[in-house]
């Protein structure tokens, strides 16, 4: 383990041929060594939750088994549990079934943000919240890397749908890409420094992804100071030779010697300089030779302890969306009429790349069974197809028989693997008309209906208002089935809150009106007012808002309290509150805080997510949490100083259980430590230049002169016209005066002014 | 009149001195002469809806009095008329009165789209609406155009806001350009040919509009076929130079000498050629000897009957919002409790350079007093204060105690100046509060409350459910409150109709997230979603829709006609409709036509005014309405071909009563006869190459060779894969095939392929 190793030692002795051949894979999910220099050949798989190891008969395009591995809740699911040590060993557990398989790296975790609903793979994602999708990926990565596996943080950047995925060009502004798309990476390669980043397929602003050397070697590398290597998705390279220079440096998978002959070329012909060859082949030995050095010989895992971390998570991993007169937790002694073909074959996963083999499988419908009081106080019946979307009648009449025999209705939904997939998008946010029409039939002989949802993201909701309780279980994983029965039960208190807006329907979404763009340009003109941020500064309402989440139990805030009234930007402030169970059972509570600029002179969100705890509380007990926030929770990206900045001024500090949800606020004061430099000219408005003191000093002096000589614009404050004149001045620039006849004023004068203004 | 002669020859007597001169104005209102070649000094003034003729004496920036002059309703009113042939009466009657204040050019009318209702100006605009503002515009400038007197349509182009108007740079994408903000001009250049033009004080995508010389000579002169000259807005040519190359023919006001010395020196360096200069002149010229061969010596207008015309077309702006249980027309014989300052004091104009001295100004409760059966049953009560927005109890008091008394009570509210102006925009959608409080409170006390609104654009109504009626009359000019009478006891039949929407709240604006910018910038991201583009495609909720208005009499839509079901893009399709008036009453109605792209491969509004009509009918009496559709009522602007583009498929045809309620749809199927050129690359889609028979015939040869080599991507149709394969294959760039190990096909084999899809 750790041997020493002079890699640059190793590169000398490397042909041209063998550090080209370094770049490219050796196969579908191998890259490449060289064997007489030690150099290993490693092996990659996918699968964020789960490994997809194929077996070596595999097409390679997941269209074949692959070996078992534990199936984990996906990234939606994971992502509402807002538990970051339980992601952690969410990835110590992938870890372990990696150095099982011998996997060096593990194709994962996904830190897109959740721009619409309809994106095909959102159940990859975690949330459509940079800060907490980059929190959560770091931790996922941590975990995995722990174990001395590698990880693949993807997909990087920018590629927010499936629909033309390939070749779709995501024209996206600066402030936004930085704000919103890559802060969700940004926190994690920061914190978490994964081995590898994934290169996504579209492009951005123009340029591919695996040639973009802004992304890959400016940002990803000089900015965030990440040390691993880039790998392309699969068949994301353009011009090898190209991506190469722009900081890709193993293309995936192998493309048949293509991609090694064009950048042979490229050195032989000086359009790519060896150094840059050199600087690539080292990231990737670093890597592999770490690989090699944590890899753990003759490892296993313990399967079944993997599939109770499984349970644990799922449970964590669900949102109790509703929950009226308290129709949950289920009463062991009720007659519960189970419906819905999901209760016997759930949707635990989603399709594509993450799509696993998993080493057991729990019935919703079985768990259910094992806690009622007894087994006859159940009953089930299918309610509707998994694979077509039309509504049987039998179907639905046998399910409202037994709905109406029962005490409470459990009905089973959400999105057949047909409807939500990588590869392509949704088109509209409804469950299968089968199903939605089983819930409204139930609702009507029933009043004590919980719907419980298997899906990806968001779906509306025309039977909301008839059913007692939403129980959003998101893709669960192989335990799903457990985990639903014990909090449908309680034997678990439901904790999970949303990482995503529901919205009331699709066309509230933000992006709907350039979703998913024209031909191959998405254009992201809603820029920074993603999801809550759009929501709240809209004041739209939404069907769940982002952070919601139900408990069995109650909490109550107190107590907030900001160690510092003023800082400055170079400086943290200690934010404390006190969170109470006011209610009977054992619950864990996420607290958020969130952060709002409360004057600014760039458009803001009216608030954002800067922090967030989970705390588990007994009944009457208190716990006081602390967060620390830093220039970042309050600053904006300055496109012209290429900086985040801070504008000095008030913030509101506001700390509760979700984004909608009434909370405590405190102030705080930042100051900032950086003069932003004025550029004065005679485009200049008077406006602005009054704001300085020094500048409008200066500037009084020649209106002085102006007004001596034009007799306009006068601003004695005892003539009549003073304010309207104030008001006329404050919007024209300098050279306005000089168009309204500064007879007595010279250009020169003006020319002047300007100069001394910008010293 | 109309003299024969030669510009040229003129222009070739002229010095550089002389030539330069005639570039930048006299003074503040009138144009240079040059005594020695009979080129006379012509005078212009503001006042697109009345003339703002200022005395001598006057201090140029509108704070003294100019010389009396009918005021008519403002833009906002006229176009709820959606009356051309009135409006062009209104444009005749202001060419009267320029002609006898010997007046040469009447600054306006204004074709700015009302993006935000915020828009300090929107009061002098017409529509959110390109079609219907172009229209409009058009109608004012023949009209004024008729009586020999020039125009000046403004503000050109995308001065959507006061706020920061001399600096702020638009940013707008070429589509939304073309579509929405150069549309409204584009229809009245085209059509009516104004004699100026006058750019405006903002920058568009960088350059500013005095210097743009894509939007002066690309388009506006080239494209339009302008033959005038662009007159800057007072005060907004940056360099005088550039602006002349740009293609602004005349600087205004006087510059102190700078303008004209700036193009001197721009000449003699050679920057700016002679010849651009002497094109210039020819412009300036030929409108110059246009109003002088125009000019009516000794001219005079009827006052009074352009104040009868001023109340028939106010009561044509009136647009009746709301009307429950008929409350209007209100009885003669009913006693009538008026409420509001507004109606002794009506608002009746909006501030800025449109603030005329009108010839003689009608009080609304006097002329509602002239109506009633009596005078006793005429009450009044101020209610609030116009000077500032304090709730005065005991008017609050008064007003609520004669409201109790009354059968009817009429209330008067709107925006007072202070509000509404040129120079700065609102901040908020709300009334002031006395006003809010007033309408509340009365509606406490009486069943029966009619509200009228005397405002420039458009407010929210917190009270609106519960007051019966709601008459929005506009800045409806000096004879507004005749008109009011007129309308409120049904001497006249309301017959306005909105051309804006009415929003629930400032928020759902489609701007809103982008409104007024960010410091010098503001970026139309909402794009082509201005107005009901927007409400319709997101499915929200209005207070009143675009194109809505009430009767006291009612109307049937039938018989939809088109006389051909296919077209060719360059031929023309008649659209009839037939209207009955199957009410009580004589009114008129406004026919709207809409057309829908079913289909489209990029962003289109669901729905477009194309066409309108408005049509006068009594009771029982029917009228066949025939509208003429060309390329435009279906094309979108094609920014790669530079022009406008039909896409071969169905249109829906809608012609209805609003832009909301129910309607009838005919069908029609427009064949283009452009074919767009692809140009096929390696990062061409295969679903994009196969969607081209020919195409796909020789991409299907080298696939088949791909599939022999590698085994993969099999298209067999008996395969189980076949499907998943071809949606695979849909997205990928034809590289792709490359990437995946294509072993037996070169990547020469690739580019001979792209070579040969090119041909």
């Amino acid at each position: 383990m750790n041997q020493q190793r002079d890699i640059n030692a190793i590169i000398e002795q490397m042909t041209l041929e063998e550090k080209a051949g370094m770049c490219s894979g050796l196969d579908f999910w191998h890259l490449k060594g060289v064997e007489r220099l030690g150099i290993p050949s490693i092996m990659v798989t996918d699968g964020p939750h789960g490994l997809r190891k194929q077996n070596e008969s595999a097409d390679h395009l997941g269209l074949s088994n692959s070996v078992p591995a534990t199936c984990f809740p996906s990234a939606a699911g994971l992502a509402s549990s807002w538990n970051t040590e339980l992601i952690y060993r969410v990835g110590e557990a992938l870890g372990e079934e990696c150095q099982a398989e011998n996997v060096a790296v593990l194709l994962g975790p996904g830190a897109n943000i959740k721009r619409s609903p309809l994106c095909g793979r959102n159940f990859e994602y975690f949330s459509e919240d940079p800060y907490l999708s980059s929190e959560l990926a770091a931790s996922h990565i941590q975990g995995v890397q722990s174990q001395g596996v590698g990880t693949s943080l993807k997909h990087f950047a920018v590629n927010n749908q499936e629909h033309r995925r390939m070749s779709t060009n995501a024209i996206v502004d600066e402030r936004t890409l930085r704000e919103i798309y890559l802060a969700s990476f940004e926190g994690a390669v920061r914190k978490a420094q994964p081995w590898t980043v994934m290169c996504s397929y579209n492009r951005v602003n123009g340029a591919y992804a695996s040639e973009n050397a802004k992304l890959l070697t400016d940002i990803l590398k000089d900015e965030w100071g990440h040390e691993g290597f880039v790998v392309s998705d699969w068949g994301a390279v353009n011009e090898r030779d190209n991506a190469l220079a722009a900081g890709l440096e193993l293309e995936m998978p192998a493309s048949n010697g293509i991609g090694e002959r064009k950048v042979i070329e490229a050195v032989r012909n000086g359009k790519l300089s060896e150094a840059a060859l050199d600087r690539a082949v080292a990231r990737l030995l670093r890597i592999i030779f770490m690989a090699v050095d944590h890899n753990k010989e003759n490892a296993t895992y313990d399967a079944k302890a993997h599939h109770a971390l499984a349970r644990e998570v799922a449970a964590e991993s669900m949102v109790l969306l509703k929950n009226e007169d308290s129709v949950l937790p289920l009463r062991k002694e009720s007659k519960i009429a189970v419906i819905g073909a999901f209760a016997q074959t759930p949707r635990y996963q989603g399709g594509g790349s993450s799509h696993i083999v998993p080493t057991q499988l729990d019935s919703p419908y079985e768990e259910l069974t094992k806690l009622a009081a007894k087994q006859e106080l159940m009953t089930y019946a299918q309610g509707y197809h998994l694979d077509n979307d039309a509504v049987d009648e039998a179907l639905l009449a046998e399910a409202k028989r037994m709905a109406a025999e029962a005490d409470t209705v459990v009905i089973f939904a959400g999105l057949p693997d047909r409807y939500e997939s990588e590869g392509y998008d949704r088109t509209h946010l409804r469950l299968p008309e089968n199903q939605d029409m089983l819930i409204a039939s139930v609702t009507e002989v029933s009043s004590n209906v919980v719907v419980v949802l298997l899906n990806g993201s968001p779906v509306v909701m025309p039977w909301i208002g008839g059913v007692k309780a939403v129980l959003e279980s998101y893709l669960g994983g192989q335990a799903a089935g457990g985990a639903i029965a014990d909090l449908l039960y309680g034997i678990k208190n439901p904790s999970g809150k949303l990482a995503e807006t529901f919205p009331l329907k699709l066309s509230d979404n933000p992006s709907y009106l350039n979703f998913p763009g024209e031909g191959d340009r998405v254009e992201y003109k809603e820029g920074l007012f993603v999801g809550y941020r759009y929501y709240e500064k809209k004041e739209m309402a939404t069907l769940f808002p982002f952070g919601h989440g139900l408990s069995y139990t109650s909490f109550a805030y107190s107590d907030l309290k900001l160690n510092r009234s003023e800082i400055k930007d170079t400086e943290t402030v200690q934010v404390s509150v006190t969170v109470t169970n006011t209610g009977g059972r054992e619950g864990q509570e996420i607290v958020q805080l969130y952060v709002r600029d409360v004057a600014s002179t760039v458009i803001r969100p009216d608030k954002e997510l800067k922090g967030f705890a989970k705390v588990s509380l007994k009944p009457g007990q208190s716990e006081t949490v602390t967060i620390t926030l830093g220039k970042r929770a309050f600053a904006y990206y300055n496109v012209e100083l290429k900086d985040w900045h801070v504008e000095t001024g008030e913030f509101e500090i506001i700390v509760g259980p979700s984004s909608q949800e009434p909370s405590l606020v405190g102030k705080l004061t930042v100051h900032s430590t950086v003069k932003l430099k004025k550029t004065y000219t005679l485009n200049t408005t008077i406006g602005d230049i009054l704001q300085d003191p020094e500048s409008a000093a200066l500037f009084n002096e020649l209106l002085a002169k102006f007004q001596q000589s034009s007799g306009m614009f006068s601003l004695d404050e005892n003539d009549d016209h003073a304010d309207m004149m104030a008001a006329m001045l404050q919007y024209m620039p300098l050279r306005g005066l000089l168009a309204f006849g500064g007879a007595g004023v010279s250009e020169d004068a003006f020319k002047q002014l300007i100069s001394d203004l910008n010293k």
